[in-house]
């Protein structure tokens, strides 16, 4: 542990002096500095690839999935992409100095609260390797210096990418030291950098739930948690229901691993057996398994049970759990009941009712008559994405360059003093 | 631990539940419900003393410190003032379901963002048992349900004044268990608290630092970091010294206990010769032990030396260490080097480097020609404070009623889908 234990502290020391510098860097040498990451990326496309596909081979060695080996691929056009990425942060407005409150004081006190960012960024993630650099063009774009953990199985590529951005950024005028990658596999890395408070002013996991699960138990540091999501659709009395089974087949099918796929649906007891039947049709022409409660499989008798843990199971598979509720209270109490706060859909006709489920359902985004799998910082509007946070604290929902800010109160005063 | 652990979880259990419920009340039920908890808490004047009385025996017994006796103590005055920041924070604005965003996707998609309750919160305090008041007060007007565990010293004033608020708030139509009390001196009962992740959504530990190192480290619940403050005021070279005088005195003084007093008085050497002897004998007329560096020592040699633990302490005390410094930079580096990221001022005539000073430090107020005890939730024109963040996630700074918001996005479509 002690050898990395100096590293990893080392560097997040390097990160904390580099982001003091950053954090006053003008817009303009951000932004080329990003767009010079992006050239270096493709320059050096051929460098990528071969270490890559050393990745791709240890991993198929290893027996890692296919889904897995398909996330961890990279080729020309994927690098091409990331580096568009970097490019398009570039072009975003830079959050960094917006006024978020002004007012001056009766005694003359002149009081204004401005974005400022937050400093250092811990980003704990696995497997793809393009995290690499988009997590790093939205870090520096926000002014903030990151410290990237990412995934044994891309090691290889990430220690080349982020090398290839790092140096580019530093020729560009980046303080040296902004952008730091762990090069260690150890779990005792991630250990440290959730005790390195003072240091590290927030860790980001991106990944699985047992990583989530052990950085929001264990760190020292703030976490933002993200990306778990049991999310719900919920066909109302009354619905239109060719709607709510373009809906749900949308939900649950368009991208089934992602985290604002749907995983239960909920029906109202007056519309079950007309749209039923419908829902199994459609659902098993895309390959989908169905399990229902005890309602459900009086109407569509070859779908198997659903059990307590269902409902409480995010499948990020081909797999559906479907109840039979008896009203919209009865909706919304097994939505509070069983999801993670990300996303939650009502397909209604009904004004007063869809009203209610906005308001009393407990999740970062609540719809009406539309699929929950557009949440998204880019389906939002914010032109970019680092994570969805699924906490009540400092950002809740899609978090794109604003929520990776923090603020300053700057005060003017001509000599008052408190009475 | 079995008994307190089970008891603090159903105690958060339904203080969840009750949460539901009040994220929808409306403002009039929760206003009218503070004012009821006023009257209440002022009927029961005599219930309050009887007991407080107890406390402030027992507390006498262990010999607590003079300071902390009075902290303790209540009287008809203490509990009228409880009450009237009861009906105070009942005039206030409700911050529930404010617009921060609005936007038509080019799919049609209306996405909007509102205030919304974090959900419960927990709050950990020490000693003054007004606390009980002030922050339930703070949270049930945020829409929130609050778990309230304070010090031992206080147990039995806490215990009669919590379920006089509580009792007073259910009749008034706020949901049983919003307003929960610990009824345990147990450290493990803070232990439990900080193991509810899923039932509570964030604790803010009020109380001295070895509470909050505890909390911040331990916690698996999100913590919002309160209270730690070494303040510095930095003196320019050219600066109006009658105002740094006035500055620095208030400063020091005016309430040497708080998180906001100032605890290191940093010098730009060309006005050392003429400034320092002015402070020190301003500083002796307020009983102000002096520690010095050593060419402070060279001007005024009658102070003590100040060591390296005397930069990184928080005295909250009549104390005051002083250090002579070359230019601005190296203010700044000492300030980033030491402070806890809660207020920091210069005294200055120039505006530039007023404005590298404001840019530069980094901390939650940065102050020009002002004294740092203005960092307060009071003084800032919230109308309330339920603490002051020193961390960067969610609040920094003063912590009002916005504070203690999370958000959530509505969105209203008419079939979309993603393609």
């Amino acid at each position: 542990m002690n050898g990395i234990e100096e590293i990893v502290r080392e560097q997040a020391r390097a990160a904390k002096e580099a982001s003091r510098r950053l954090s006053v860097a003008s817009s303009a040498v951000k932004d080329a500095a990003l767009r010079a990451m992006a050239d270096a990326l493709e320059k050096n496309t051929a460098a990528v690839l071969a270490v890559n596909v050393e990745d791709m081979k240890a991993a198929e060695e290893k027996g890692t999935s296919r889904a897995m080996l398909d996330r961890l691929m990279l080729d020309e056009k994927r690098i091409r992409s990331m580096a568009d990425g970097l490019r398009q942060t570039a072009m975003l407005p830079d959050p960094i100095g917006e006024g978020e409150m002004e007012t001056i004081r009766p005694n003359g006190l002149e009081i204004r609260r401005v974005k400022v960012p937050i400093g250092v960024i811990g980003i704990i993630y696995e497997a793809r390797p393009n995290v690499t650099a988009d997590a790093a063009a939205l870090c520096l774009k926000s002014g903030n210096a990151v410290i990237l953990r990412g995934g044994s199985e891309a090691l290889r590529s990430n220690r080349v990418i982020s090398k290839i951005l790092a140096e580019a950024a530093e020729n560009a005028g980046i303080p040296k030291g902004a952008l730091q990658f762990i090069d260690s596999t150890s779990r005792d890395a991630v250990g440290v950098m959730m005790n390195c408070t003072g240091l590290l002013d927030v860790i980001i996991p991106r990944g699985g739930a047992g990583l989530i699960r052990r950085v929001v138990k264990e760190s020292a540091v703030p976490v933002i948690e993200t990306g778990a999501g049991i999310c719900h659709t919920y066909v109302d009395a009354g619905a239109d229901l060719d709607m709510a089974l373009s809906i749900a087949v949308n939900a649950k099918t368009s991208r089934p691993a992602v985290c604002n796929a749907m995983e239960t649906l909920l029906l109202h007891e007056g519309v079950a057996k007309e749209f039923l039947p419908k829902l199994a049709a459609a659902m098993r022409e895309k390959d989908v398994e169905l399990r229902g409660d005890r309602t459900a499989r009086t109407i569509v008798p070859d779908m198997a049970e659903a059990s307590e843990e269902d409902w409480a199971t995010e499948y990020d598979d081909l797999i559906l759990s479907v109840k039979v509720v008896k009203n919209l209270e009865e909706a919304i109490s097994h939505i509070n009941c069983y999801n993670t706060g990300h996303s939650e859909t009502i397909v209604t006709s009904d004004l007063s009712r869809a009203h209610r489920f906005q308001r009393e359902v407990d999740a970062a985004a609540v719809y009406v008559n539309a699929s929950t799998r557009f949440t998204d910082g880019f389906e939002f509007g914010f032109g970019a994405e680092i994570g969805i946070s699924t906490q009540k604290l400092h950002a809740r929902g899609p978090m794109g360059l604003n929520e990776l800010t923090s603020t300053k109160y700057l005060i003017f005063g001509e000599g008052q003093i408190r009475a």
